[in-house]
Parts: C-alpha cells; structure tokens; sequence
C-alpha cells in the first residue's frame, strides 16, 4: 500500500495485546529511523530500544501508567543531544570525509560556519533543535511501523528527567524527547480504534500560493 | 519500493532543474503530510505552498540564496503555532467531537487536564512542542515525496521572521519553522547527488535494552 493508505491505517494505539514483534520487523523501524534526514546530516539523538519486560515495568509509572509501556514488544526512546558540543559537530564531519574519501579541506568553511552559528544559541535553542531532528525521525518510524502493519504509540506524557536518570542518559548528554511504544493492537480493548480519524480541514490547513 | 529503498534513494538535493511535479503528486504529498500524526491530534500547524514564480524570488534572498528555491516545482513553509490557546484547542476538540458524533463531555476531563498543562508553560516552550510536531509532518512528507520520486531539501537556514513577514504569518498567529522544496534534481550539477550517503554508526546510534 502507499503510504498515504499506510497513515490512513495506523492510529495512535491505546490498548496493546503484549504480541512480540518479529526481529526483522523491528530492524525494518529501526533501518528508517537511522536513514531519516537531518539538519547538516548531524542526526543529533539516539535511539535507546527497549524489549526488557521489568525496565519496562519500572518505566511505566514515569509514564502516567499507560499500558502500553508494558504490553508493547518494543519501546524505542528517542534522546535527543543536550546541546551541539565542537567535538560532536567535528565527529560527524570527519566520519563523512573519511567515509567519502574526501579531505577534511573540502567541509571546514561549511563546518566553521555551522559552529559559529551553533555558539552563539544557548543550550535551551540547541536542544530545541536537536530534539526537532529526533521528531523527523520520529514521524518516519512511525511511517515504517504502519507500512508493515506493526502498532504504534507516540508518547510525549512521561516523566523525562526520571527517565533519564533511569536509562543513564545524562552521562551520554542526551535527553529523552519521545517514547514510540510498537507492538499489537488489542482491538477489543481499545476505545479509539474504531472511531474516526480526524483531521483539520485541508482548507483551513492548507494555504496555496499559485 | 519499501520506506527504507525510498529513504536510501532521497538525499537533500543541492540543485533542481526547475521542472514542475504535477498537481496529483504534490496533493499525495501534501495528503501524506495532512494525515501526519501529532500531539493529542492537535496538529498545532499549517502549511503554505507556494508555486509563484514571484514569490520564489522573493524568498530566495531571505533563504540565503539557495538555488532550490527558484529551480523547485512548490515550496512547502511548514508555520507553527506561535502558542497554544484556549480557543485552538477547544475548536479542535469540539470538531474531533463533532466528526465523531460524540457529546463534549466525552473529552472534556482530557481537554481541561491538557489546557492546564499548557497554561503552565511559556511560549517559547509551547512554540517548540509545536514546531516539533510539524517536523513529524515535514518528515512525513519527505517520505511521501520519495515514495514518488519527487526530489525534496528540507531547509532551516532562511530569515523566518521576514519570511513570516512577507506571507503574512503574524496575523495567523503561526511561525515558520522549515521549508521543503519540491522537484527534480539537476544531477549535472548537483555536488552531493554522487557522494555516499552517510549516517553515525548503528551501534553508536542504538541502545538495545533486551
């Protein structure tokens, strides 16, 4: 199906029936996170992935007791960089010189450019930017579940300092920005399944300048 | 061919040869990027597309030069929010309600515990929960594009409050955050088109928590 069928399909499930998810299926969500854009290619988070039933036990009551935490295969935490730092910016430039065979010579104007307009944005603008390139991400992943039929749940209503502290992240400096819960949905238990999926209108959503 | 054949096969095209996509193509698009999923369904944003010639060249200077946005077929400003407010959210509740046949007190208990969440945060704050929310949408698109073979770069780098100016973006109360151009890459004389596409390594990129 094409992906607009694909996004008609899947909806934010509430009620999930503990069902794994195939290996193969998870590492297809997992192969379009990490091939998703990002701004200068810097792809500034993580992806911490999260099958472990009793860390999931220990996560759900940071995350309002949904249950999805604990009746889903997967959960994927998205954790986004604290801030840009010179050494991760220089890190990711220099892995693309080398992967690419060129010299360090052919991106430093770009790089120097990138930093100095990175310097000059506190930690609060630069994690806000840093946390939009993890929800590009985000948006794709969920794309990827609904196009091999696998559930999925984005959740933002968690406690992210605790969880944080839980998954050791401040040591990374990465910050946890969004919860992708995957699994199966439980039809019978699920009150939003089968109500209609709604949307602004595309008239008022969309504004054409021809 | 799957998302991840799709997300391997885009990159951020440096130069388009200014050929146009037809209009089913930008509506399947711009349908992928409508029925993106958001926060509590809010969809705290809109889209502006633009296939004005004029009003390409007005914004090339304010994009700092940038080739694609005069040689692309459509440009997509993704504007958010500039805050949340009552009426927003109530009018957005009041149609799910409406669409769904529901009474208002089905999500009243949800809707007034999710105003006084808001009500507590800053706008700043507010206007980076929307802005990353229509960057699931702008990632949406861009894998709706490649699905189709539409050549898309997703742009940060413009003058957003002049560009808010000159589309009159105050008045709606909206903040453009991103620009996706939309056409054909210029393989001829494009720089990157050649160059491997580059990610962090997948064991650096990933935690797995089993």
């Amino acid at each position: 199906m094409s992906l607009v069928e694909n996004l008609k399909w899947r909806y934010a499930t509430k009620k999930m029936n503990g069902e794994q998810v195939p290996a193969d299926k998870i590492d297809f969500i997992l192969e379009a996170a990490h091939l998703a854009p990002s701004s200068s290619g810097l792809q500034p988070f993580e992806i911490i992935v999260i099958s472990n039933q009793e860390l999931k036990q220990q996560i759900q009551p940071l995350a309002f007791g949904q249950s999805q935490i604990v009746d889903s295969s997967h959960l994927l935490v998205f954790a986004a960089w604290d801030n840009y730092t010179v050494e991760r910016v220089n890190e990711v430039f220099a892995r693309g010189n080398q992967e690419r065979g060129l010299p360090d010579s052919a991106t430093d104007a770009y790089r120097k450019n990138l930093l100095n307009m990175l310097s000059v944005k506190d930690e609060m603008e630069n994690f806000a930017h840093t946390a939009k390139q993890a929800y590009i991400s985000l948006g794709i992943a969920m794309a990827a579940a609904a196009e091999i039929k696998v559930d999925a749940t984005p959740m933002e209503g968690f406690n992210a300092p605790a969880l944080d502290e839980l998954l050791g992240l401040e040591a990374k400096r990465l910050k946890s920005v969004a919860i992708l819960t995957l699994g199966y949905r439980d039809t019978s238990g699920d009150w939003l399944v089968n109500l209609k999926k709604v949307r602004t209108p595309k008239e008022q959503f969309f504004t054409f300048l021809n």
